[in-house]
């Protein structure tokens, strides 16, 4: 049988999976224990720290290697990332760009700095990911097809493209998310950010999008202080993407000239040093992220009201955030957990607000957020370094 | 008597006073021979290699006090500064920012990132920046001053700011550009990327614009691998300026929620730690690059048609890059000193194409740029590395 639901219990719980030595646990830190500091001594070393160095390029070959893709151009950060991918897959100013409503801010920020106006979608319970088939039967009905593409009726605007987020490092359903795009001529473009090793039907999360994102931020699997890469199998749009987060710089051995309104975006070789020795290490990272997903699981799964979100059959997660999820007649208990175990040092966090509950994104135009709603409602982060 | 002009004289005294034993001399390359290690594997040691750190706070707090500037925040580089500075001046889409002809891509682009307008001015010798008394002529003639601001009298449009760079470390000539803004009602927002240690009238450059930029990047007299910091007197400014580069988040143990759309833009903590050790030896590496100054001047002393820029008497530059001034007869020759001292291993590099000439730009307004074009066929950038 079952214990029953109490915050008590489940910070118990919490408790007997977590290290007990430890007096204040994060909810996610980087582990620096292979070459970090010989590949960023050398980077010194060489004196060559900016940008378009050999770290770079070693960083975006083995990446490219990792994932699969073809082409990897990395960049100061995830929402450089972003906005580039939004930028070269044709997002323009007064466009609409379908995302999701539970996601972190970037991805809809990303829209904005394209001048363009994000449309809130709805998540789905396996995934917490854009829900592929309720966003189907809701373009039916708000949307005409044109020659040019997919227009929204009521507001008059082109919708461009769809950008999913993988919400913490779950892969969204892409099959029926592809054939959306398909029947409705929407460019796909995915938000990869956390989900850095996590594979749909075997395959690499960021491989579907016409351009993905990645970061590497300090509370990413792996990072490089700060950082993000573009994904893209497209040789002409790696291309571009490349001469526009230089500042569009025509190459020249000593003139300086410029074709485009370019963007200083570019990763510091010495970030990039740091992410080499990083990504050495993600195999064994995830291994350990995965076990300890299992051990939140296991260890949950004799508690009434709650459980530890798993995987859906097609995906294969680095599990990046683990969460802990709350039956809807609990979801009141949330802030109280989150409350106490911020106060024993166990870091947890709720899911982000959900962007059209944000000021400057409440008018923007969304389809019926109901799952959404109830996800953030019931979302807890749980500590989900790789050493715990 | 000065000896006669002649290409190959020229190169032959640039290697009188360049090292003989180096094979190939970069423009501007880093040294390393401080704290470098030593504070960047402490950062490494404690796992806190991203945004928000200890070392991005002491990064800021030692540029505060060697500027004597208040508030500092350190961003991703000098194009996300300068970007900020201009939307906390209040510059918005369809206004017009006046920028010299003569500066690089950077300075227009971030007019651009804020859907304005660049609006091209000239600029003078003393200086190599924008030229304060050509710009007030100008604006007489061009602009109405109505009690909300300046408006172009042709376009219709407000001429919000002016934003002076100070060219390879020069200092504008400030007093008089204050005037200007002053009679005009210009917001004044300084492009100090290039210009870290130089004083104007024993005041630090970035001290009279209402916010300034400066910039870290690999080739800057102090580097961060990629680097930039916004700087201004006002606290309110500063409280924004660090709201609007992390993402507009609220502060709140656990919840994210963000009122604007903000950006991505703070400096990874890796590499204000490299910052640090930097500016520990920035007095240095003036003292040595003025030194090299006066070599190159007192070099080409002897010669006819050129010159090794020196500072204006109200000035004390930290000659980021020196310039070697053609006189505008010898003109044609710029294009074999680059060939001839590239071919040998010397980096020597022109001054940037003109905004006005790039494609993106050639249909913005601009007053006239003689000044700016005749400089541009004068000027050659030489080594100018501390350690020269």
């Amino acid at each position: 049988m079952k214990k029953e639901f109490d915050p008590k219990t489940i910070i118990q719980t919490l408790q007997g999976v977590l290290p007990r030595e430890q007096k204040s646990i994060a909810l996610h830190e980087p582990l620096f224990k292979g070459n970090e500091w010989n590949y960023v001594k050398k980077c010194l070393d060489s004196g060559w720290v900016s940008s378009t160095g050999k770290d770079v390029d070693r960083f975006e070959k083995q990446l490219a290697e990792y994932s699969g893709i073809k082409h990897v151009i990395a960049v100061v950060n995830g929402t450089a990332a972003l906005h580039i991918c939004l930028q070269l897959a044709g997002v323009t100013s007064g466009d609409e760009v379908l995302v999701p409503a539970l996601t972190f801010i970037a991805t809809t920020n990303a829209v904005s700095y394209c001048g363009a106006v994000p449309h809130f979608a709805d998540n789905e319970e396996r995934t917490l990911g854009l829900d592929p088939f309720k966003l189907g039967d809701y373009l039916r009905e708000i949307s005409e097809l044109r020659t040019e593409g997919c227009f929204n009726k009521k507001s008059g605007r082109r919708i461009k493209a769809v950008l999913p987020m993988h919400t913490f490092g779950h892969p969204v359903d892409i099959d029926p998310l592809m054939e959306v795009c398909q029947r409705y001529k929407l460019m796909l473009v995915e938000d990869a950010a956390e989900s850095l090793g996590s594979l749909y039907k075997g395959y690499h999360t960021g491989c579907w999008g016409r351009l993905s994102a990645l970061s590497f931020n300090g509370n990413k699997i792996v990072t490089t202080g700060g950082g993000g890469a573009i994904l893209t199998n497209e040789s002409s749009l790696a291309v571009l993407a490349r001469h526009l987060t230089t500042q569009a710089k025509l190459p020249h051995a000593w003139s300086f000239n410029h074709d485009m309104v370019g963007y200083n975006y570019r990763m510091p070789n010495i970030n990039a040093a740091l992410g080499c020795a990083q990504l050495e290490q993600l195999p064994e990272f995830i291994k350990q992220k995965r076990s300890l997903a299992v051990r939140y699981q296991e260890a949950f799964a004799d508690l009434k009201g709650v459980k530890a979100f798993k995987e859906a059959d097609f995906a294969r997660s680095n599990y990046w955030l683990n969460v802990l999820l709350l039956d809807e007649e609990y979801s009141a208990a949330r802030d109280t957990i989150l409350e106490l175990t911020n106060k024993l040092g166990i870091m947890t966090r709720p899911a982000w607000t959900l962007m059209h509950q944000l000021p400057m994104y409440q008018y923007c135009p969304r389809m019926d957020l109901s799952t959404a709603e109830n996800l953030e409602r019931r979302i807890i982060n749980l500590p989900s370094s790789a050493f715990l």
